[in-house]
C-alpha cells in the first residue's frame, strides 16, 4: 500500500474546521486503498502576531519534501492585513513551487440551487498562478502627500503564458474540446495582446480544440448568461481569480467552490485549497460548509493517481446533496455533512 | 428655449443603428422643451481605413465647444485592432475631457427578466474613468523571443483617486446612503491598498454614508448572489469596466445597460454611450435594441440640466418595456421599439 506524506496548513477561522473535516473524509476514503502521514503546520495570523511572519524563514524547504500540501484558509483581518498574511504565505508557496495551474471546476452539484435560472452548466476555470497581475511588483511615490502616485506593474513571461495555455489545451482536449481564453486587449495593449498572441500561436498546435477570445468584462457576463456555452476558460491570475468567484456564485456559493494548485511537472508539491476564505464571523462555530474543503481532497486524490478515491469522493458529496445535506447555508452543521458524506463513502 | 449643440460619433456597426433611434427620441422629447443641433462625425473604424487614424489629429479640439457628445459604439475587429480603434477614440476622449466618472445604473426595467432569480435591485456603478489598469503604460521586452516579457502598469494618482471616491460619496448620499468601494487589496499591494486609504480617509468626511471594503472577487459573487444589498458601488477602470458588463448581464444584457462619462467639474464635455459595443454581426439588419442608448440619452439631459425632460424619457422606455416591447432580443425591431417609446413619450 502506498503511503502519502501530507503537508497540512489549516491556517485561519473556518480553514480550520474545514481541513478537520477534510481530513476525516481523507481518512475514509483511505481505508483499505492508500496510507498517508499528516503533518500540521500551525502558520496562519495567530502565527505571525506572536512571530512577526506568517512562517519560519524555512517555510518554502520544509514544505518541499511532501507529497501534496492540504490548506485550509488564510487570513484575519482584524489583526493582520490581508496584503500582509497572503503575501507571506499563500502566495509565496504558489509561487515557489511553480504551482501555476490552478484549477476550479464550476457546476451545480446534485440538489444544489444556484442564484441563476441556468442550471446545465460544466466550466472548468484555469487560472494562471504566479505572476501577471499578482507579481507583486510596484511602489508608491510621495506618499502621504497629495501628489503621491501609486503604480502596481503587471509582469507576463512568455513561459509563463504558454505553460498555462498549454495546460487549459490539454485540459479542453480531455473535455469537450473547447477552450476560451479570456484577456482585456482592447484596453491593456502589451500585456493582453501578448496573451492574445501566444494563444493564436498554440492554437495552431491544437486544431482539434476550438478557441474563443474574450474579453473579460464580456466573459463575466456570459457566466451569467449563458454558462453552458462555456467548458474550458483559461485566465490571468486576476482575471482568473475574479471568474472563479463568479463560478464559486453561480454554483451555489463559496462553499462549494474546490480548488487545485497545480505544479504539472511535479517537481515541486501542489496545494488544495478550497476558494473561500477565512469567514471570521462563522469560525469555531460548526457551520462553515465543508463541502469545497471535501472537494478539494478529490482533486489532490486525483493528482497523487488515486482516481478511484477521488471519484468515490465526488460520487459520496453528492450522494449527500442530493439528499438535501448541506445544500444551503444554516441548514447542517459542519460535523453533519462531513458524517453524511461518509456514511456515503462507507455505503 | 436652450438651444444644445450635441457632437455625434456614431462610430461602427450597431453604434450608427442605436445612435440614430437614440436621435430620434431626443427630437420627440426635445419638443416644447429645449432646441438642439447635433454635429455628426464620422470617425470609425471605416475612417481609420481611409485616414490611418480613428479621428483627425484636431479631433478633441473640434470636440471640446460642444455641450455634450453622444457616441454609439467604436470597434471593427475584423479590419482593425480594438487596440487601436479604442485607444485611437473612446479611450482618449474620456481621458483629454477628464471625464472622470462613469455612472453605469443597474436595475431591471418593468417587464423585463433577467438571468437571476434574484429581483429587486437598483444599484449605481461608479467607475474610474481616466487612469489605473488602463493607463496605458506599459512595454514588451524581447518580442517575439523566447524570454519575451509583458508589462502592463497601472497608475493611480492620489487626485484620481479622490475625486472619483468623492463623486461616489455624493452619489450614495443623494440616494440610500450606502457605498461599496471595491480593491483586491490583499493581493495588489501598492494601488489596492492605496484606494482603501483613500477610502478610509474620505469617509470620515461622509459620517452619514456607510462604507464596505469589498475585493473584486467577491464583489463579482456578490452582485449575482445578493445584489439587492447593493446601493452605490465605487471602483477602479478595469474593475468598473467588469462589474458593469455584470450589472448589465444581470439586467437583462447589454441591450438595457447605459452610460454615462461624466466631467463633474463641467470644464469640458461628458459623453454618452450605451455600454454594449458595436456587434458588427448583427450591424445594420434593425435588430440592435437601442433601449441602452436611450436611457443614455436620458443621463444626457439630466447633466445637460433637462431633468423633467430625462425623468420623460426613463418613463416612457419603461412604458414600452412593461409592455412587453424590446424585452427579449429578437422580439422587436430597433424601429418599433424606437416608435414605442416615442408614443410614450407623446402619450
Ligand atoms: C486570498 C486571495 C489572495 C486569493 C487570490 O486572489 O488568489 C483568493 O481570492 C483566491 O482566489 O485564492
Ligand atoms: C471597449 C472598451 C475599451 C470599453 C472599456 O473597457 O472601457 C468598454 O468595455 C466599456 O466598458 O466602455
Amino acid at each position: 500500500m502506498k503511503t502519502y506524506n501530507l503537508a497540512l496548513i489549516p491556517g485561519d477561522g473556518i480553514g480550520v474546521d474545514v481541513t478537520d473535516a477534510a481530513m476525516k473524509v481523507l481518512g475514509a476514503v483511505a481505508k483499505g486503498r492508500f496510507a498517508f502521514e499528516t503533518t500540521s503546520f500551525p502558520w496562519s495570523c495567530e502565527y505571525y502576531l506572536k512571530h512577526g511572519r506568517m512562517m519560519p524563514e524555512d517555510g518554502i524547504e520544509t514544505l518541499r519534501g511532501f507529497d501534496a500540501i492540504y490548506l485550509g484558509a488564510v487570513g484575519w483581518p482584524a489583526t493582520v492585513p490581508d496584503s500582509v498574511s497572503l503575501h507571506g504565505l499563500l502566495l509565496p508557496i504558489r509561487k515557489a513551487f511553480n504551482q501555476y495551474a490552478n484549477i476550479r471546476p464550476h457546476r451545480l452539484l446534485a440538489g444544489v440551487e444556484g442564484p441563476l435560472k441556468a442550471e446545465g452548466f460544466d466550466i472548468l476555470c484555469i487560472r494562471e498562478n504566479t505572476e501577471g497581475e499578482y507579481s507583486g511588483a510596484g511602489g508608491r511615490v510621495h506618499e502621504g502627500k497629495d501628489n503621491e502616485v501609486a503604480v502596481e506593474t503587471s509582469v507576463f513571461t512568455r513561459a509563463g503564458v504558454e505553460r498555462i495555455l498549454r495546460f487549459g489545451f490539454e485540459q479542453a482536449r480531455s473535455r469537450r474540446g473547447h477552450l476560451t481564453s479570456v484577456t482585456k486587449s482592447n484596453a491593456q495593449k502589451y500585456s493582453m495582446v501578448f496573451w492574445d498572441e501566444v494563444t493564436r500561436a498554440l492554437a495552431a498546435e491544437y486544431p482539434d480544440v476550438t478557441v474563443s477570445h474574450m474579453h473579460i468584462d464580456a466573459m463575466a457576463a456570459k457566466m451569467v448568461m449563458a454558462p453552458q456555452d462555456l467548458d474550458v476558460v483559461v485566465a490571468s491570475n486576476l482575471f482568473g481569480d475574479i471568474l472563479t468567484d463568479l463560478g464559486a456564485a453561480i454554483q451555489g456559493g463559496l462553499g462549494f467552490a474546490a480548488s487545485a494548485n497545480i505544479n504539472p511537472d511535479r517537481s515541486a508539491p501542489s496545494m488544495f485549497e478550497p476558494v473561500h476564505g477565512s469567514a471570521p464571523d462563522i469560525a469555531g462555530k460548526n457551520i462553515a460548509n465543508p463541502i469545497a474543503a471535501i472537494w478539494s481532497v478529490a482533486q489532490m486524490l486525483d493528482h497523487l493517481g488515486e482516481a478511484e478515491a477521488s471519484a468515490a469522493v465526488l460520487s459520496a458529496i453528492e450522494a449527500a446533496t442530493a439528499k438535501g445535506i448541506g445544500i444551503r447555508p444554516g441548514l447542517n452543521t459542519t460535523d453533519e455533512i462531513t458524517a453524511a458524506v461518509i456514511a456515503a463513502l462507507e455505503a
